[in-house]
């Protein structure tokens, strides 16, 4: 495929979502065809889907369930919205994709990983993402940032131990794919990442040969 | 485990659902423990599912996402309701359970049979139903039994030659489980269907050690 397809991962308040949209505007500045995407959701579908994951009433679900609907979600996603996308050229930037699982329900909730890559392998049909922005703050750190936003949703309502395991699995998954995965510290300023995500961004999209050097 | 699961397939409009209530109370009188529950749904986490499965609106859902959403309600309906029942020694009545969606999304969408298999058997435990009765209805009668109903959901809807194929593949399971698979010709009258329906169950329950012959 010709494109490029770039994830950001890390906890909710690692300001992920907000470097996302601002590397979006300076490609698109730049006259790139750029598709912006997030899991769980990005189709009509898949939000459906992320309102069934997110929802506090559903405390009953079991882990199995909710790394089906992770997987389900983005089987749609990279359907739908990826594929087509990168085969036309396109920049795909998604907010969350398969690392989020392995962090999540492998590392947090103790899921068995090699189920959860198979699952994955065969949701995504063996797509991986070109670059992946890591953004690493403390779960101590996310937690206060998240406090202050308001009412937490179920995920991000489990307690630290959690995302103590979440956070250390996002370690491992960095350890293991050093070329892939990019560490962003979160506690830089919202300017300083910006400029150090979109000038890895561009190296990466001129080494890919996707835009001129 | 002690208890029986017994589960009833067919397409709407074939009196599968009216039998099972008629089944369910039948066994109740009797001082039997029954639990029912049905797919999609049966959960509060799988009616959101079975809301999204089903709704008009999905209509761009892709065959792999369908049929990762069945597992999921059906994973989370195993774990929740039916395994809990069943070592209780309970009675389990479940409307649909993997027959359709072999039925469904493999011989009517075309899915890979083996895969199906496979990510149910992943999503069930390798649970597998004791006793299945198949209401057997042509897909015209059907049709029009449940064109007198109203509006149809987003799998009812789906052409003619679609339901063809569903009955089609209701069939070949049917041979080729003769022993779990007990055909019910729902062109019969609703209590000659009911006696027929009571009948084997109480049978099967006495060959199982249910209950006292």
């Amino acid at each position: 495929m010709k494109g490029m397809f770039i994830t950001v991962e890390g906890p909710d308040g690692s300001g992920k979502t907000t470097q996302l949209q601002l590397l979006v505007r300076a490609l698109t500045e730049k006259g790139y065809e750029v598709v912006t995407t997030r899991e769980p959701g990005g189709t009509k579908v898949g939000n459906s889907i992320r309102e069934v994951l997110l929802s506090p009433e559903h405390d009953e679900m079991t882990a199995r369930v909710e790394m089906m609907l992770y997987a389900a979600s983005r089987a749609q996603n990279v359907e739908q919205i990826i594929r087509p996308a990168l085969s036309r050229g396109a920049v795909v930037v998604c907010d969350r994709f398969v690392d989020a699982s392995i962090a999540y329900q492998g590392f947090g909730l103790g899921y068995d990983l090699e189920q959860i890559l198979a699952l994955n392998e065969w949701a995504t049909g063996g797509l991986k993402p070109d670059l992946t922005f890591l953004f690493d703050l403390s779960p101590t750190q996310a937690s206060n940032r998240m406090k202050d936003r308001g009412q937490l949703d179920r995920i991000e309502s489990r307690d630290e131990a959690f995302h103590q395991r979440v956070y250390d699995g996002f370690q491992t998954l960095l350890g293991e794919h050093p070329d892939r995965m990019v560490r962003i510290d979160a506690n830089e300023t919202i300017e300083s990442i910006q400029d150090e995500v979109f000038d890895i961004t561009l190296e990466r999209l001129r080494e890919r040969g996707v835009i001129e050097s």
